[in-house]
């Protein structure tokens, strides 16, 4: 549990496929993680029963939430309630901030 | 409540004193709202029971948490315990992404 993170003590996992993460700060009830797309890269379809927040930092994506596809650009949002399925397509190198509520244990490991 | 925002469809709303608010994606469990400081603008030191994290867009700031003062520069995040005594000063005008869960409805009014 780190209240304060600096961005750059925050290890940078490569998740491959033009995928990287960052958890950032975190308590057992928030989580922040950064998460950069390399241009095409995808973050497929899934579901989780956390409640996630995703924000554009940088880049372009084609964000899907259900059966719905969203266009994101920087400072662009999206809610994703608990349970519902949801994947991005990065058509433009990029990162988002995915904010979970509660922590995503399964980063810590 | 809005799964999906625009940047720019949020209405900016400004609190005085250098400090403007755009409410961005929200649900009733989580929220994302952007703060934007002028060089010198202060958030007072205040408590709610939502738990937060903040992480920094743009700029510099001094972000106190508790007793405690932190740098944060952008890439940095905190997480704010709830009820946690909390403020902040910037030092180099920019943005906090601050995200609470649950939903400020305050905020909603």
């Amino acid at each position: 549990m780190s209240a304060f993170v600096r961005h750059d003590d925050s290890k940078e996992r490569d998740l491959g496929g033009g995928v990287r993460r960052r958890v950032l700060a975190h308590n057992p009830e928030i989580m922040a993680v950064e998460v950069s797309f390399e241009t095409g890269a995808q973050g497929e379809m899934h579901t989780h029963p956390h409640v996630q927040c995703s924000y554009v930092l940088s880049g372009r994506f084609i964000y899907t939430l259900g059966e719905q596809d969203h266009e994101m650009a920087p400072g662009d949002s999206i809610t994703v309630p608990g349970g519902a399925a949801h994947g991005t397509l990065c058509l433009e190198k990029g990162a988002l901030l995915d904010v979970f509520t509660p922590e995503r244990e399964d980063f810590l490991k």
